[in-house]
C-alpha cells in the first residue's frame, strides 16, 4: 500500500456543500446554439417552452448569461441526504496497475436512484412542487432517471408519471418495483393511455416499443393534463447546471488537499454527468485560468461525437420535440440490440457539442467488452460494482494510467463514477458467460440516418 | 425542517476510525456457554475447531477475557474503502412523524454487499490469506453473505466456494452474478460435488436446497480438501466480534456530538449486526457506566429469542456442526416459504441468547407486511430503499418515536439499518401487489421441533 496522506474518501462537510449550481454557458464567448420550435424552426421563446417545462426550468434552460444559481434551501436539504458524495482515491486500482498516475473518482452511486441522475430530478420536482403543478411525466429505458424522479416526487408529494419502454417494463420488474416503492405510477410504452400510444399500437400491434416512443407519449401526457409538466434527465441546459453540483464538490474536495487534476474523464450519452462533473474545470478553462485534458467517453456502438455530424437534429425519434444543434448520429439512429446499458442516445448536449466543436474537450469511444473487462477488474479491487455506463470512463481511466506507467508521468486522473450495476447483472451475466458481443456501426449505418437530418436555413 | 446543528450524516475521518474490535464478553461475569463437541458432548477444543477454522479465528471464538482485538493494518485499509459508514440523522422521518424523538440510523449498505457482512467477511478472509490458505468455502441463501465473500476473497486473491441454495441460486440470478464478477465460484446446493449433497439428491431428487444442507456441503468441501477451511457470516462469537466495528463508529459518532441514546435497535437473524450494533453499549451497561434500552427485532415467523428454548442446539439442520447454547427454535425449524429475506436461522448467538437471559436487553416481533410497510414509508422520506431485514428495525423505531409523539418525550432512538433491498424487489412486488401474507407459527409449530433439542447434560 502507499503512502497515505490523502485519505481514501475525501468527504466535504455539510457546511463546504456548494451552494449554488453553475452554469458554463455564460463563460462560453461561442454560446451553444438555440432550441428550434419543429414547427417554424424558430428559436423556441419562453412561452413555447413553457407549455412543456416548468416556468423556472424555462428560465434556466435558456439563461446562457448568469454564470450562478442559487441553489434553493428544500434542495440543499434533500441532497444533504445523500450528498456530498465521496471522492475517492483509488488506491488499490493504482496498486494494481503499479502506476505512478494518481487516481480519483467521484462516486455517485451510493443513493437509491443508483446514479448521479437525482441531482437533478430533485431539482426538476423542486420547481415543479413550486409552480403549484400536481406532478410531472418522463419516461425511463433502463429505469435511472425514472427511478431518480419517483424518489424526487415522492418527497415533494408530487404525482409521478413513468412511460417505461415495454421491453424494459418486461425484462427490467426490480427497476420498476423501486420506482413503485416510491409511488411512481409506471405504464409500459407503447400504451393506450395516450393518442400517440394508440397510433403506434395500431400500426405495430407486436412493438416493444423504444424510447422515442416513450418520450412521445410522455410529453403527451404532459401537456394534455392540467397542472402537468414533462421533465427530462440528461441532454437539456437545466439538467447539466444542476448536475454541476458534481464538479464544483469534486473541486472544493481537490481544493481541500490542493489536487490539481491533469485529466478529467467522463462517460457521455445525453452528457447530464460529463457536463456536470467538468462545469467547474471547464469554467476555468473557459476563462484561461487553468488548463486540463477533459475527455468525453462514449459507447463504440453510439458514437455521437467521435462519428456523428454536428448540425440541428431533433431531439426525439418522433421528431415532435424542439430541434437542437449537436453532434447527432441521426434521431433514427438506434444502438444495436446488443448495446447494454444506457448512453444509447442519438445526440449529445448542445452545450458539450459545442464545447467539443471548440476544441475545448476530446472524445473517445470504447468498446462494450473491454468496458465490462475495465468494470471487472474495478470491482475487484474497489469494491465497488460500477454501472455499465460508469466502465466506460473506468476504461479509459485505466488507459490513461498505464501510459503513465509507461511514461514515469506522476499524473493525476479524474473520473466520474456515476453509478452502481446492482441492475445490470443481466449484462454482467452475459459477459461472465462470454456471450458479450461488440458492435461498431458501419460508416453507411450512419449515414443511413445522418443523412436524413432536417434542414435548417 | 427542524433546526439542524447535528448534520444530515456523521462521517468520522479517517483517523478516528476505531483501530481496535470490542469483545463485549470480556465484560460479561456470566459467559456464554462453550460450543459442544457433536460426538462427543464436551466444549470444542481449539484443535478441534481448527480443523473447520483458521487458527486465529479459532482463537478470537474461543476467548472470552480480551476486551479488544487490535484490527490489522491490511484489514483497515480494506475498511477505508467502504467504512466509516455514515450515522445518519433521520431528519425527514422525524418530520413525517411529527416526533419529539430523534432518530438516527447507522446505514451499512453503502458497499456492493449491500450490508454490514463485508465488515467480518474481510476478517475472515484475511486470516485466511495470512494462514497460508489456498481457499475458503460457505454456503449463502439469499446472497448477501456470499456476495460480501467473494469481494473479500477477491481482495486478498483467495479462492472463494460458495454453495447457494438451489431455489435461491435459480431464483436469484443477479445475486450470483455479482459473486461471479468476484471470481467466485458458486455451486447450486444440493450438488454431486460433495458426498452429502450426492447422498441428499439420491433421496430427494427433486429438492430445491436448504440452509442446512448448503451449510454441510460447504463444511465438507472445506475439511475434504488441502487448504481451505469453511466460514459464517453469523452467529459466531468472531463474528460478532468483528461486527463490533459498527457500534464503535456509532458510539464515536454519537459522543463527538455530545448524544446519549436512550434507545438502540437492531434486527437479529443470527444476531451478527444486532451483536456489532450494541457492542459498546451493552460494554458500558456490563460495567454499571451507562444504562440504555437495547431491543432485538425478529421476525413473527421466526421467533427465537421471544419464542425459543435457551438450551443447547445444534447450529446447522444437518447436526454435523458443534451445538451452541442459545435462544433456538430447534434445528428442525425452517420459517414458512412465505418469509421474505433473511433472519430465518432457527438461532441465536450464544454471546446474544445469554445477554437476553440475564435482562440486559429486550426482544420483540414484528409482522412481515407491518415490515414492509414501514420500509415503503422509510424510502419515500430517507430515500433509501431498506433491505427487508434492515426495516424490521425500522418497524421498531418509527414505534417508539410514535410513542414519543404521545407522551412528550424527546427521545433519542438508534437504530442499525443494515443494508439496502436492491436485490428483494421480488418480495416488495408482492408487497405493492397486496400479495404479501404474514405467518406466525402456532405454539404447536414450535413444539415440534423444540421438542427434539438434543439433550445434554
Amino acid at each position: 500500500m502507499k503512502e497515505n496522506k490523502i485519505p481514501y474518501k475525501i468527504y466535504l462537510e455539510e457546511k463546504e456543500m456548494p451552494t449554488a449550481w453553475y452554469n458554463m454557458r455564460a463563460d462560453m464567448k461561442n454560446k451553444p446554439a438555440p432550441l428550434l420550435n419543429p414547427g417554424t424552426m424558430q428559436p423556441m421563446s419562453a412561452q413555447e417552452l413553457s407549455g412543456v417545462f416548468c416556468e423556472e426550468l424555462v428560465r434556466q434552460e435558456l439563461d446562457d448569461t448568469t454564470a450562478y444559481f442559487e441553489i434553493p434551501e428544500e434542495i440543499r436539504s434533500f441532497y444533504k441526504m445523500y450528498r456530498p458524495a465521496p471522492l475517492v482515491r483509488a488506491y488499490c486500482l493504482e496498486e494494481k496497475l503499479d502506476t505512478p498516475a494518481k487516481i480519483y473518482y467521484k462516486f455517485e452511486g451510493n443513493n437509491t436512484s443508483g446514479s448521479h441522475k437525482l441531482n437533478s430530478a430533485i431539482a426538476q420536482a423542486y420547481y415543479a412542487k413550486k409552480q403549484g403543478l400536481k406532478g410531472v411525466t418522463t419516461e425511463t429505458g433502463a429505469g435511472q432517471w425514472g427511478t431518480a424522479l419517483s424518489m424526487a416526487c415522492s418527497y415533494f408529494d408530487l404525482d409521478c408519471k413513468v412511460y417505461m419502454v415495454k421491453v424494459s417494463y418486461e425484462q427490467k420488474p426490480f427497476r420498476r418495483e423501486v420506482m413503485r416503492t416510491y409511488g411512481a405510477s409506471v405504464t409500459p410504452s407503447p400504451s393506450t393511455e395516450t393518442e400517440v400510444g394508440k397510433k403506434i399500437l395500431a400500426q405495430f400491434p407486436g412493438t416493444t416499443g423504444s424510447l422515442g416512443c416513450a418520450i412521445s407519449e410522455a410529453v403527451e401526457a404532459a401537456t394534455t393534463r392540467e397542472g402537468y409538466r414533462y421533465v427530462l434527465g440528461s441532454v437539456l441546459n437545466q439538467v447539466l447546471l444542476h448536475q454541476s453540483i458534481i464538479g464544483l464538490e469534486t473541486k472544493a474536495a481537490l481544493d481541500k488537499y490542493g489536487i490539481k487534476p491533469d485529466i478529467i474523464i467522463g462517460c457521455a450519452g445525453g452528457g447530464s454527468n460529463l457536463g456536470g462533473l467538468i462545469a467547474p474545470f471547464m469554467g476555468e478553462k473557459l476563462r484561461g485560468e487553468a488548463d486540463y485534458r477533459i475527455i468525453a467517453v462514449e459507447p463504440a456502438s453510439c458514437p455521437s461525437l467521435t462519428r456523428g455530424t454536428y448540425a440541428y437534429d431533433f431531439c426525439d425519434t418522433g421528431m415532435v420535440c424542439p430541434l437542437a444543434k449537436m453532434y447527432t448520429l441521426g434521431s433514427g439512429f438506434i444502438p444495436a440490440p446488443n448495446h447494454a446499458g444506457g448512453l444509447r442516445y442519438h445526440g449529445m448536449s448542445s452545450t458539450l457539442s459545442e464545447l467539443y466543436h471548440q476544441g475545448l474537450m476530446e472524445a473517445t469511444s470504447v468498446k462494450q467488452t473491454d468496458v465490462f473487462k475495465a468494470a471487472e477488474s474495478f470491482a475487484r479491487v474497489e469494491g465497488i460494482l460500477p454501472a455499465p455506463e460508469s466502465s466506460h470512463a473506468i476504461k479509459v481511466a485505466i488507459d490513461e494510467a498505464l501510459k503513465c506507467k509507461e511514461t514515469g508521468e506522476e499524473k493525476t486522473i479524474v473520473f466520474g463514477l456515476t453509478g452502481t450495476g446492482y441492475f445490470d447483472m443481466v449484462a454482467y451475466e452475459k459477459f461472465h458467460d462470454g456471450k458479450m458481443t461488440d458492435y461498431i456501426p458501419s460508416d453507411e449505418d450512419i449515414r443511413a440516418t445522418t443523412s436524413k437530418l432536417p434542414k435548417v436555413e
